[in-house]
């Protein structure tokens, strides 16, 4: 039996956070049952967070509503214990929380200091612990950022410690601009594995600079074994100057399948599921491999 | 100082032999003027192949006549004795010959068995040597063969063998149809690093599954310092189904340049020759990263 994998796919919340065209929770629904199609259990399905700020991600708690019970990790991003509160009463099992690695991100993104976005974050961390909900709090710019530039390994490394002590179930690593090069995913990930182990790391690439799916190889050979990814390449971050789409799911599930890694992803399903949203968002071609995926299942080789 | 790793421009051959449109050898010279403005030492100038079979590439000898002296590797791609003559006698300093690592391919591509071929490509080395013209062997189909499927990775070990012995510069490990996956590169990198080293070994990638990229950091994981890309992503093969452009030129820069390596080549020359290979194919969008370079040419930070 082969390895596993895990992708989640953001492309129901980053993905669509940043689209021109908002999304009725009917549609987001649709989107997200096209993923459970194509066989993923991993999804972040909403964010509790202001509709005035974010109209995209508005009735989130509609969505969660009509998800199906099952073996699943929904995840939904909350901001604050107020989100948790929201999330937690909609029946959401996962929440997402973000903490930047740079202290000006953090500013310009929820007016906080690294140490208060910390202490938000701890008192969300202790509460879905003690509840016995699952927590994964996003190290955001964890490589580079647009206002800071390169982001000292040694800061990441112990922002790591610190969110893993304060009860995290799990850190995803974001390289939120799409800045990072597979050399600098390889050198963080060795710094944070001699001091906390991979176990409970995953990563979230952006495909900006075209390096995405290299650092995804770069991560797979440091033992991560959950990544971020959006069906079809669709998003961005609306906080962050240049950042482009992450990195397709369809391009990761290429890779770690021919790595021989079962990803449990099926990719007719997938290019369903590309199709759909490139119709309801107008704005999807499709990530690098999407093209020869479809010419594949129209010779029925997939 | 940086380590170099050289990238090999494959754009006005590689990339140009696919094209619905034949460019006239003034349109090619035009290309490589602007890759040479944009640093690049290593460019394969074109083929001294029947003008029949592949229209692009007739009239090479006069883009050969047309390129700068100085200190740059320009290499045409030669079939056998008959194309090493021309391109001997057009002043060609490198000659590019290709030999499948699956029997099929050669049998399909060029109507002879890989013993056939190996004679021929054989003969032709023994010449160069002597006469001081430098060579490089694709072995094409290195990974996978779109007739025969994975090839044996001692096979391509042993083929190795048989080209440097029989006195190839060079042997250019070439994933003809973009299906190799990073494992499998760094797999059979290695396996060939125990027997012959990988001093003379270059690797020439498609992007066919969005694993370019990836691929070519799985191969600097192991120590290549040479490959093969081309501007834009131009590019195909005619005689391989399912085979889209080479890895892009700019993206393999972006990521190597940002991995620490010096490439020599510079961003704003890559741009200006993705707008003129776009407007003089009809048929080339850049690579994965080119938008993003654009973006940061435009706002002066390239």
């Amino acid at each position: 039996m082969s390895e596993k994998i895990i992708i989640n796919d953001v492309g129901p919340r980053d993905g669509l956070q940043n689209q021109a065209k908002v999304l009725t929770p009917a549609q987001r629904l649709q989107i997200i049952e096209s993923l459970l199609a194509a066989g993923a259990k991993h999804i972040e399905v909403g964010a509790f967070v202001s509709p005035k700020a974010v109209p995209a991600m508005a009735g989130t708690d509609q969505v969660v509503a009509g998800l199906p019970k099952g073996d699943y990790e929904f995840s939904a991003l909350i901001p604050n214990l107020r989100g948790y509160e929201l999330a937690k009463a909609a029946g959401v099992n996962t929440v997402g929380l973000v903490v930047a690695s740079s202290e000006t991100m953090n500013l310009k993104n929820i007016k906080m200091t690294t140490a208060q976005a910390m202490a938000v974050c701890s008192d969300v961390l202790a509460l879905s612990k003690t509840e016995g909900i699952r927590s994964q709090v996003y190290l955001a710019t964890a490589w580079e950022c647009p206002f800071e530039g390169v982001i000292d390994t040694q800061q990441v490394v112990d922002l790591v410690g610190e969110i893993l002590a304060a009860g995290a179930s799990e850190v995803v690593l974001a390289d939120t601009i799409g800045a990072a090069s597979p050399a600098g995913v390889k050198h963080l990930l060795q710094a944070i594995e001699s001091v906390h182990g991979t176990q409970a790391i995953s990563c979230h690439f952006h495909d900006t600079r075209g390096m995405g799916v290299a650092n995804v190889y770069a991560a797979v050979e440091q033992g991560i074994r959950k990544f971020d990814a959006s069906i079809g390449g669709l998003g961005g971050c609306p906080f962050a100057p240049g950042a482009t789409g992450n990195v397709a799911t369809e391009d990761v599930a290429v890779m770690l399948e021919q790595m021989g890694f079962d990803t449990g992803l099926n990719f007719r399903g997938l290019l369903a599921a590309i199709d759909l949203v490139s119709e309801l968002t107008g704005n999807c071609d499709g990530g690098h491999s999407s093209r020869w995926i479809r010419r594949q299942v129209e010779m029925d080789r997939m």
